[in-house]
């Protein structure tokens, strides 16, 4: 690969480890977390790639990461990013990372600490998904941490046995691909948001019930259809009072599931009793503790579902906005606040 | 048995329900909660048996029963206390009810609502344990919630596999009987008190670290003693902030376990990120869902090796006070609220 440049621009980690107060996960700027800078190229050691960067997401995590709040510490001077779509131009020595050169691929970037905000990224040649044609990159870039997130979690409510689960923070990619499969299955998602403008766009895409949380009959509301649904599932990106108020509100045997904290207020246990009484219980999901645990033949079904729901399009990545690398300091803070959509960096 | 009276003494529940305004389970005063008054002797039915009770002991579950913070409902005007000890003096018509006549037995009333706060009771024949002579009253009458639940709980330590757990509340009797076995059986109590007079005692007993929440040292003794000891489980019948604050100190895959309330302040998840990142739970534990979901030789077992505990002078029951049913209206919250012992209602 003569054609490989020595330097690179990226969006580097300027503080190390983890934070030490804890916060609230979203972004309010980027500039205290990245910085942009040009380094060498690095790389791939014998099981990795070099990927050229065509298109990089921003997902919760990669903000919970920057912010020091994720499960992995940071590395200064390193790129940030966990995922990314683009081209393999470089590979190390082991088979499976020879095979991938020249392909287009989906990737995570994992424990390499070179990020995907940047001109180049290192992956596992094992966390590489090679594409169909069909599958636009914008949807690619955001390929593995949600939808798998998605699709693992939807596993957990099909365990419990009950139809109807609850999301916060459901109008997400993420709640919106996991309410898409969920209806197809004939399951009841009960989604928790906080603006009327969501509420019909989720009805559509198949949710059982849209109840928005800002709204003076929300708590009457939400006992009604728990009472008619009794989910025992709370899938819950905000934590704090608003997922206080629906775990209380839920039935025997409720399981209030953390994968995000979106919400930096107090996160009370309202009626300890509840848990003594009525059997509930408190738990996190992390898609790395699930990788982990995960046998490959169902992992990799998993990939293969997602891929392809995204090909034939009863999946689609909804885009907020496509920030240049070199804007991406003063402008990705701003896109991340707006609803709906994904905010992705192309270097 | 001619000689039963057509009426009773009994300390009744004033309230019906459920309680709406959630408190702690200490009793700041019996009278908003029971009254002393004569109601007719109960009849039992085919499956029960009727008591002379000798001696009645008051648990923190009865508390939070009176209070209306327990997992069933008071029913107004019927007997409150959920154990003791006393005489079969009446029978239903079934075998193993009849069988029981005439003999000393510890009993459990159950969902009778008959409770042992009076003159006579109403037990399930099936939660009468017939006694060995060697068992003192005072032991008797508190053979079975408090010794079940230690050696319950017990069984969730060994079945997480580390030697080092921490118990809340650790001066309590039931935590004192679980420090003894525990002990025994090359485990590590680490107990966690709030007056320093309680520490020596629960050295003595068995416990590997005895620290006092209030002393100024704590967070550091905290941190100390959990990196040395690795706890997995947290035993709690405290919860709100030093629950919290343990619980977050704790390491990765820890279970907050909690099965009381004495502290009525808000129990705040002081990091959700834990139970994402380091796969923390919080769930509850109660004694009767215990009694529901495990097989009968394994609670026959279990509580033949109470009752030979008490008998053969390894378990013993520490006595603060045994207050005639007259008096228990004004005398009782003021006992309770003294450290160290049990106190008991004789009719």
């Amino acid at each position: 690969m003569a054609s490989l440049p020595d330097r690179m621009r990226a969006l580097l980690l300027v503080n190390e480890g983890y934070s030490r107060m804890p916060s609230g996960t979203a972004l309010e700027a980027m500039s205290p977390y990245v910085e942009r800078a040009e380094i060498e190229v690095p790389e791939p050691g014998p099981t990795q790639v070099l990927l050229k960067v065509s298109l990089a997401s921003i997902n919760p995590s990669d903000v919970m990461f920057v912010k020091g709040m994720y499960g992995q510490p940071r590395r200064k001077g390193r790129p940030a990013g966990f995922e990314g779509v683009g081209e393999v131009v470089a590979a190390g020595s082991e088979a499976a990372a020879q095979g991938l050169v020249g392909k287009r691929v989906a990737f995570a970037t994992g424990l390499s600490n070179w990020g995907s905000w940047a001109e180049y990224a290192i992956a596992e040649a094992g966390a590489c998904i090679p594409l169909m044609d069909e599958v636009r990159d914008e949807d690619a870039a955001a390929m593995i941490v949600n939808p798998l997130t998605a699709l693992a979690m939807f596993d957990i409510v099909k365990q419990e046995g009950q139809k109807a689960f609850i999301m916060t923070a459901a109008a997400s990619q993420l709640c919106k691909l996991l309410t898409g499969v969920a209806a197809e299955e004939g399951y009841r998602p009960i989604s928790i948001v906080r603006r009327d403008d969501q509420m019909g766009l989720l009805k559509e895409i198949g949710a059982a019930h849209v109840l928005n949380a800002t709204a003076s009959d929300f708590a009457d509301r939400l006992r009604d259809v728990l009472g008619a649904e009794e989910p025992r599932i709370l899938l819950d990106a905000v934590s704090g009072p608003l997922a206080g108020q629906i775990f209380t509100a839920m039935p025997k045997r409720a399981r209030w599931i953390v994968y995000g904290r979106l919400d930096a207020s107090d996160t009370v246990i309202q009626e300890p009793g509840q848990l003594i009484f009525m059997h509930k219980k408190i738990e996190g999901f992390w898609l790395t503790e699930w990788m982990r645990n995960t046998p490959l033949e169902r992992k990799v079904a998993t990939i293969k579902e997602a891929q392809t729901r995204f090909a034939d399009g009863r999946w689609s990545t909804d885009v907020t906005a496509i920030v240049p690398l070199d804007e991406a300091i003063d402008r990705v803070a701003d896109e991340l606040a707006k609803p709906n959509g994904k905010v992705f960096i192309v270097p």
